[in-house]
């Protein structure tokens, strides 16, 4: 019932990263392959080639894996002779044409290969069989010609890898760090046009999962690796998400919140005044109720003392907060300079704060930054390399930030933390709103 | 059961748009104001002076409204002094504390005015009765003391503009055009950091109420004013939302829709192929199924002639677009340098297009434009200047693009396009998903 | 010489901040007017009424102003008949055929007002004489045909601001705020797409003057009024321009700079090692000599005890904080929960660090924010609202949340830093690079 | 001279591109590297190995090229127990103590591996020799006390790659794609954090090292693969840098020009008039004169035929299109939905305006795109693999957009596309600005 097929390419596989990005993309496909013969060189001026047999669940499957390899530049072995097909019509090309990449491509016919001049992605191959010798073109759809004998399948096509830019070592030009080539690859994970539905259903997974492993380990086990902390910032509740993030608590599936004085003053607010920064959250009137609100709630819970004295004397009754000192959420507010008030549970020293969000990131094994840059880089520092960590916010420097301080395993969500937040309580069972 | 109260303020109100401002604000919070006084001199020199009456539903609207008016300088007429309470533990203020604005502001006590010292936003106001002349300063709550006299409410409290930054017309600094003053008002509207539910609603209720207004006009009749445009960029389709966007053209919330190529020809492989761009849409799994699935679809489409014809010869049955054919709501299908194939519908003259988008918009009431950049300056472009319309992108920079190419009704929401348009579906009542 | 025009204009005038965009207008264009009648009605359901004369340097000066004004509906009171010209030549019109706006606009022929037919932007205005009535329509200007007479000047031309889209105080939709007329004018001062030369000649103007005020004041006093306050995030370092806010320092533009352990951290490193979190900031190669050089230069501080010790000890010998501690600059470092070490001038406590800074901000004319955000917002929470503060970064976002957080004279400047403190410094006198 | 050493990793070296980015980064730093020993295993389930021998330029090329090597896992074949020294100072660490990564980390003491403990960043490790057995642990600077013993060098430090996150292919979770351990390389290539003057001075080498290229093919030559294409945006002229690129054009550096509409016609209005959309480029004053000057600009080229007969007319004088007019640099307009007029020459057919851009690709080896979106991926389209691509946008997701559409060669920078072209121009040899 699987399907096995071998497959060879030839180029500077390596230091490109084609060989790593090919493998990467069989396994990611759910396939497997078995590597029959690698030669990589053995310095970086050679080229390598290597042979690899791939084994997918059906034919279907394999071919499709096998045309999607095939633009990286890994070809059939085999190679019989490309097969034509007339074009039926001016401006349509046959079905099952083959589509170009923007590299280097050759035809194989009557046993040779032929290179097709001007490469151009997107397009289709013509060959010319009255020429001498026979020409092979790129031809954009709109220009084919009925009759234009036109390459359908990827069978006698074979893809070349563009010659590395990269100088020798001993050049200047070699100071260009190579960027150029894994840019295309690069950017696709913290785009902001991908299917949002997926990507909220993969997040909830792995909270679920979390809290499965949390559950199975007993009532008192912290669950080496089951815990889920969740990073805030104020935009969760300037943009309503306050409730959704309150309910992710309740259930459980938040073991650990840092935040600071914003957040939490914002939730508070919320909770209390029904307002974030001064405009209503939940009614229907987005107008001003007074610039000054958090300042009240602030110097209401200094008064009080601590949030969780506000909770026991029924003065805080909701929200995100409420939830944690409910649930036994620990939470850690470190405390910055732009603060207000601050609060009283905020830690003003950073280094004390920074100490503090330490001792709680022992068996973190899913970390969720939601809209919070300052509070997500300091996590970030300490994060060990295999925890599982979610970027989400709309502004995609911030996620690149993120990414640059070296946090490596940082999956970016380039999305409105609002409506994110929302549709993960959703995925997770939320109803009625 | 409605209250009222006499207002005044002095200062530049016309040229720094402050008078504007609050009057703005008083209406915005279901108020009305009758102007009892106005002089704002005769020329840019002179200072302006007002007095107003404001009336609101109740006495707390009213406290409430003129409390946010009094930030920008709108002052009570008849002030008696300003109330002191002592503070009654280091670093927290009395309730009722008043709120500090960054502007001077003075504090009336025996019957005189005094300027605070040391302007700081967010702050309080400690009076000290045992110096002579008695002094006020501006306090930020963590260095209040114990027994400190604070300001509480804001009667006795007046606050004054600030002078204008702006030179005299015949000196060179006039050239700066007075962006600073109103600076904090230019952006709040397009900021990513409101709550979205409430934008939802509010997007929702204009298509419904412009259903309703087509519905009342007869079966035939198109209904001056009640039409509304959508202009939809590919991103709704790569994000997932293609099917929450043919719904609502299924329930009749959209009367014409303006797109490019890019934009059908996702609908359409999404429609047939499931795949976007050629990465699944709904299915649980993201992965490349062959980067040709969008030329494989165009192809077949300018093999079948026409969107229309490939709807009636079946091979098209769900999306966008099919949903636009079966319920005879108008496409313009404007041509791009950038597109693929291209489909048989598009225009590819575009200033044929254009002129095809501008047969369209007679009528149109509310227009709303979905992560689509050119075509949706395009449209901004065509449309007369009363057109309710609505920006949703994620990026703020196309919406501030938009707005500074001329389309003053523009509201921007800075927000992720597949989660909206799903929010949208659910608040028009979209069911079982 | 000078030249004078009385205008008109009707409508919403004050609620729909119309007549202030108009004054502003004139002022910012070194004009100057007189109101000669001003009727705003009562209550906010009443139309206003203005007469203004405007006075301009001369007629050219005038009628560009009165042209420009026209758009917003600024109409001249005595109107002729408008001016009608032939078109020469298919697709063209008549050198100084009006250009309409996106509002309701009407012609004044035989004395009688006629409104053109679909209002569209930045087309022409065609007049069918052989209809009867006569008829006026928007044309665009591909579409005018060799005779047709075309609209000429502005005379005779009558905009109509549009009707305020608000409802009345006792509905629903009241709630909306009037975002969407404002729009227009939001955005138009945080753009990218301004020319850059000038932005950096206005701001080195500031500084300049300053600086002048500040020598003015004698050698021993601060000078009221005339320090600038610079708040730099790490990025001045990482882009490259670290050594031309050294100058800036050294040259006596800079009197007081506020920071974060970042800041000081990467260019005491670029100052000693040549490097920006380890990547080359002057030699010609990016790439990496060690991720942990910023950690070395933290100990070597740490151990050193300040950095001024570290300037004494000749350790420290060029950058932005040598230069700040040569010249007796003010430096607060503000800690945060992200960072590294600290450095041992850093105030680790929050509450202390937003103190010391308040202490330093009396006297601050200027501010220049540079690449920083959480500095940035806590400075802008501190300052009066007098000071002329510069908020320079290249994401708008982060431009905007300084904004809405209530900085209202900041003007946002979205560009590079990196080259932006370049040209600053060229501006100001810098050679040799 | 030359200095060499045996060095080793184990793991999942080739799906997690691990051995990929160290040979990568080997070659970035002028060093070889020769493969001693290899084994990738055969399946992906197989753990990688490999012995590698890096020569550098000399001793401390070297030392620092491992240094960096071994924070991705390479480590010294031979071994040595790992150096320990005293902290001399509470909080502070010795000279040359090891920094961590985040990833699992051992050290080599009395010939046993030993794990550190609580693995973090940007830390140092403490070995204690009191407990039995000993142990290690991660420790922040300022928790250092003085007399703990730390790791020094990295001698005898082994860090240990992570395990792949990826499950394997028969389980639901594999559809992820990896994307979580490629992050931390994939935005660094487009982040504005860079030294700018190391971006400028690196396209300037490009375009100074084509024109030679062309010098040397003869006068007559078009010299295959010496060509430079610039797509050029609005913003280009709105910015202020039309006159540089002017100067480009002039001198030799440009060898064909796309663009739209809105570009030639703002540069054509900079030229004549001296305004961009109405607003001063060049002088003091960025006022508005009046919105309709663009249209004005298109009717007079309309009425002139063509942007050609509008030099010969001795009506265009300077500017970009003028230099190119001069100069014969062939120009490419592309019409869009949303141009006024447009100008006579511009293609509105846009499958035939890509077909005049496919006509001018041949021979192009560098391209730069300067804050252009559709034009720039049209053109991005249309390019063949092998050449150098710049896109300079102040947008980040402008520039990841272009990346998402299969540009694989392109070489992000998020700039200000004014002062970059500015720059650019300087480093050319541009002087007296």
């Amino acid at each position: 019932m699987s399907a096995r097929e071998v497959l060879r390419m030839d180029g500077h596989l390596v230091d490109s990263l084609l060989l790593a990005k090919v493998l990467d993309a069989i396994v990611a496909a759910g396939a497997s392959y078995r590597i029959l013969e690698l030669d990589l060189g053995t310095t970086n001026l050679d080229q390598s080639h290597v042979r690899l047999e791939v084994e997918a669940a059906g034919e279907v499957a394999l071919e499709r894996l096998l045309e999607s390899l095939h633009v990286h530049g890994l070809n059939r072995e085999d190679s019989a002779d490309a097969a034509l097909e007339p074009a039926d019509a001016d401006g349509v090309l046959p079905d099952g044409f083959y589509a170009t990449t923007n590299f280097v491509t050759a035809v194989r016919l009557g046993g040779h290969w032929l290179r097709a001049a001007n490469p151009e992605m997107d397009c289709a191959i013509v060959v010319d069989t009255t020429t001498d010798p026979v020409s092979a073109r790129t031809v954009p759809m709109h220009r084919v010609r009925r009759g234009d004998m036109v390459v359908v399948g990827w069978n006698g096509v074979r893809v070349e890898p563009p010659e590395r830019p990269r100088a020798r070592p001993d050049t200047e030009s070699s100071a260009d760090g190579g960027g150029h080539e894994s840019f295309g690859f690069m950017t696709s994970d913290v785009s902001s046009e991908k299917p949002k539905a997926l990507v909220v259903a993969r997040v909830a997974a792995s909270l679920e999962a979390a809290r499965s492993r949390r559950d199975q380990t007993g009532a008192g086990g912290a669950g080496l690796g089951s815990r889920v902390l969740v990073v805030a910032g104020p935009a969760v509740v300037h943009t309503g998400a306050a409730a959704d993030l309150a309910w992710l608590v309740r259930e459980g599936f938040v073991s650990v919140l840092f935040a600071g004085n914003g957040f939490a003053t914002h939730d508070i607010e919320a909770a209390v005044l029904g307002t974030s920064l001064g405009v209503s959250v939940d009614a229907g009137a987005p107008q001003e109720h007074g610039h000054a609100n958090h300042l009240r709630v602030i110097n209401s819970l200094r008064r009080l003392g601590s949030i969780r004295a506000a909770v026991e004397a029924g003065w805080l009754t909701s929200g995100v907060l409420y939830e944690c000192i409910r649930a036994g959420v620990p939470v850690v507010l470190g405390g910055s300079v732009r603060d207000d008030g601050p609060l009283p549970d905020v830690i003003t020293d950073t280094v004390r704060a920074a100490d503090a969000m330490r001792e709680q990131v022992a068996g973190v094994s899913v970390a969720l930054m939601l809209a919070s840059t300052l509070h997500a880089i300091a996590t970030g520092n300490l994060l060990p390399a295999g925890v599982e960590t979610y970027c989400v916010d709309i502004n995609q420097a911030v996620v690149t930030k993120l990414a640059d301080r070296g946090s490596h395993q940082a999956f970016g969500i380039v999305t409105d933390v609002g409506l994110f937040v929302r549709e993960l309580a959703v995925a997770l069972g939320r109803r009625g709103h």
